[in-house]
């Protein structure tokens, strides 16, 4: 069997800085990613993560404007992020392997992941999500708000991934070669309530998620596509270096002293980290027009036992 | 192998006639039809599809009402529900499974199905979505709109299913004995552009939907599941009659005689007659409350060759 690469594509393969997210823009940009994964498809099995921060904050700011129809709470708008993004990775990565010749099982899958009840996140939200609010609004707002660099914003708790519920069926899904999309947004947060499931109003880190996936169903490659070439020291200063293959070690000492930007690269190199350190062998973060080169050793950041 | 049931949830399974559509409500409307769908799962492989009718209503409404976010297509309004929609089923029939103890693989996928560039649907629409209009609204609405018994609705076209673009995956995890919610809200539709598929603004038919994937992975028996008891003829005269057992020549005749309404039971024993002219051997038409009742055959409309 081919080895297992897993891809956590970032938001910037939809939505690009500074673009509103039409659907025009997403399918464009989604163009590029998915004609790498297709070429990828040759020598591995796939599985594609994704996030889903515009996509959610706009299906929250739609339901707010709006009093017409009942609110949702944010799972089940995760769970719509999943139907909508899952479908359009499908779909173009779809068309580029049929361009390619390559017939290959392809599915979408609906994913929930188990948080715990106590995570400490619940008691201290810091995940910002839909639109910079007004001072007024900030004041009368019915949910935490905390200030952020653009402004004040409404956060919801991110807590750690527990299990995938779906692992299982990712693990089959797998073995008989199929590619497979799933834990979009960071799957759909669940506690866990005796035999049954409670959706929470939270949103799980899907670079965390896809660590925490890669290390249940185990797979031999990790990398996480995003806006920047790879993880860096000094990001943003004249003697910025972005740092090519490192060593778990040494990375997690980087993060300790606070290289990385906590919300934005400082999951990206946690969850390399927590996949190398659980066994893994390999973990790459890289830009989103850079996977192909990633995994051929030739971009990004790499991070080895 | 265990005999292939394929279950169509109608809009009632979750959202029930005079509700708004909580979530709530959504979830408890679904544990009926949950509690009997784990229980047969104990005798049957599962395929389960369902509607989105309300749901996709809702989320047209909310992005009409608010100018802050990109308006998306209709597609991706079909595959937001089916994120939302599969989430509920699976989750819901999760724990119903557990709580009998029947550990089963269940997979909710997101689905498109190909239609006619040229269907003549496309020329003539005719499926009510979204709000009730204002006479001003429709008159300068920038699309088609048709007078309805509750006043003037938005309409799209209705296309004839052709293909379900995952037969293959959805035929391969039956026979992995997964259970498979999937074709949500009919699919969503999209046309094939040589190598490409494109997506349209329409709305399929969830049943015809089901019909065509019954017959293209080979199923022992379709069930729809609606509001009422089963087809009946003079549907709400004194002199109406619910239609039992019934040969599929007399059920056709009654359906070309007009017994059934257009876009309401009429699709339903289309798609079962469909369903049994392709060489299906048992098709039921039955409420949502009787589905194990009509699998035993106490209750239902039961179409046969």
């Amino acid at each position: 069997m081919k080895p297992v690469l897993l891809i956590a594509l970032g938001g910037n393969a939809l939505i690009r800085s500074g673009e509103e997210g039409t659907v025009q823009e997403q399918f464009a940009n989604l163009r590029n990613p998915a004609v790498q994964m297709a070429r990828l498809a040759r020598d591995w099995r796939l599985v594609i993560t994704h996030g889903n921060g515009p996509q959610v904050g706009n299906l929250l700011l739609q339901q707010e404007c709006c009093a017409k129809a009942p609110k949702l709470p944010l799972e089940l708008l995760v769970a719509q992020t999943q139907g909508q993004i899952g479908y359009m990775i499908e779909s173009t990565l779809d068309e580029e392997l049929t361009r390619l010749g390559e017939h290959r099982h392809l599915v979408s899958l609906i994913s929930y992941i188990v948080v715990e009840k106590d995570d400490p996140a619940f008691a201290d939200p810091t995940k910002p999500i839909g639109p910079v609010l007004s001072e007024e609004e900030a004041k009368s707002a019915p949910y935490p708000v905390r200030r952020t660099p653009k402004g004040p914003r409404r956060v919801v708790a991110s807590p750690r991934p527990v299990t995938v519920v779906e692992r299982e069926e990712i693990r089959i899904l797998l073995e008989n070669d199929f590619i497979v999309v799933c834990c979009g947004g960071g799957g759909i947060p669940v506690i866990r309530r005796g035999r049954a499931f409670q959706g929470v109003d939270a949103i799980i880190d899907k670079d965390l998620a896809s660590a925490r996936l890669a290390e249940e169903i185990g797979i031999d490659l990790l990398l996480i596509a995003t806006d920047v070439e790879g993880a860096s020291l000094s990001f943003g200063a004249p003697e910025e270096k972005l740092l090519r293959t490192v060593r778990v070690e040494e990375v997690e000492r980087y993060l300790k002293e606070g290289h990385f930007a906590p919300g934005s690269m400082g999951p990206k190199v946690e969850a390399a980290v927590q996949f190398v350190r659980s066994g893994g062998k390999r973990a790459l973060i890289t830009s989103v027009d850079a996977i192909e080169a990633a995994v051929a050793g030739e971009a990004g950041t790499e991070v080895v036992p």
